[in-house]
């Protein structure tokens, strides 16, 4: 059984100032809610269909599909919705590489960045303060578990870039063919809005720009979707270390 | 305006057995549809909210905001929807390099490596034909107008790959290191299902397994998207031409 207060407080965490005000979010799903678990993420109430053995008794309240649905942000709910306490913001920890995201505004494109960011061992991903909230539902859909191993900073990028040391190199249109760049280990990756791209206000704090170059002979696609062209240029700068 | 009889035929289209008995399907946004009709696809009728100067007046109806919605697959339509004709079957041109999908479910991912077959100039995809649909609106809203420059060609896979000479390269969790192989120019990439991978029976026809390590220390990722690799494998495959 679950309250009514309940799924009012857990249907106001689909928003991010409710979130903030709470100081909690949720995810959705036994395998994501373990791996949340799993890394250390303290657990506020987790409400599942089915008994789950892996969080102390106190916590699980036991409910019905119905009931789940009534608090869930997924269309086909997945057995399991967790309410866990927001991250405590820690300072960025040194890093090699990272990578910066200027005002990205698709959940799915951010949670698909986060999964890159996971799989490529990229620990901190450097957001501006206009980039999704990394706790919305939708971005978590996409992220999977990968949140969380990867810790989402939202800070001034403009005033991080004035002090930071190492080179940045952004994703333009119209840059450096990637392939024929030396691209050196320690770095940031900087990738832009999907429809504005970089702003010009962090343009002048690049080392390098930087592209993807087109094969088609005619010239015609618009741009790689942002997701994918993270995808290549992560994988560009991480292949030097393979070699 | 927009008869009732035109309505039950667009919206008969959102499923692929009405595409097929109909000989049609359709596109959304004033921008895809100029893109197809400028790449020479024969347009059955257009409903549009605005006044359109691209096509013949006779092929064009204008509608209401209320009568886009009734026919759109879309939350928020676009303005225009097109019906076009389905494009004859043409046999499959001689390549140097292609990409092979076996088994692709998800129209998002379907939709993207569309996409990412434009950007990289891979004229042809060859798809098992349990591979989902291309002519699936979500296909579309996720390919944009890439479809109308990329051939999609539905085929007995183990058929073709019995027959073809080129070396099939098969993406694979544990497979040879992508960034420690020499690719060669001529080759098929073989991408397999979102959950199975590549099939039993398709994976005796490989040369080589490949896959994208992991630089994640704790291994803790299922896997990549298959969307997402595919951006990867097919960059590694296109980076040696640029070299």
């Amino acid at each position: 059984m679950i309250s009514k207060s309940q799924i009012k407080l857990i249907t106001s965490l689909h928003q991010k100032k409710y979130r903030i005000k709470h100081d909690l979010f949720f995810v959705e799903g036994t395998k994501v809610i373990q791996e949340f678990y799993g890394a250390g993420w303290e657990i506020y109430a987790l409400f599942s269909t089915e008994e789950i053995d892996f969080v102390p008794d106190g916590k699980v309240t036991l409910i019905s599909e119905i009931e789940l649905k009534k608090i869930s942000a997924l269309k086909t709910p997945n057995k399991a919705l967790a309410v866990f306490f927001l991250p405590t913001k820690k300072p960025i920890e040194n890093f090699n590489f990272s990578i910066a995201l200027d005002g990205i505004r698709d959940p799915g494109n951010m949670g698909t960045i986060i999964r890159l960011c996971d799989w490529f061992g990229v620990k901190s991903l450097l957001c501006s303060k206009d980039t999704v909230d990394c706790f919305n539902p939708k971005v978590l859909q996409a992220s999977m578990g990968s949140l969380a191993r990867v810790e989402v900073h939202y800070l001034d990028l403009e005033n991080y870039f004035e002090k930071n040391q190492l080179p940045v190199f952004g994703a333009f249109m119209e840059g450096n063919n990637v392939y024929r760049e030396k691209l050196p280990r320690k770095a940031i990756l900087l990738m832009g809005n999907e429809g504005k791209g970089i702003s010009a206000k962090l343009e002048t704090y690049l080392s390098k720009k930087i592209s993807i170059p087109q094969f088609g002979v005619e010239q015609q696609t618009e741009s790689l979707n942002v997701a994918m062209a993270t995808s290549i240029l992560l994988s560009e700068f991480h292949r030097s270390t393979e070699m």
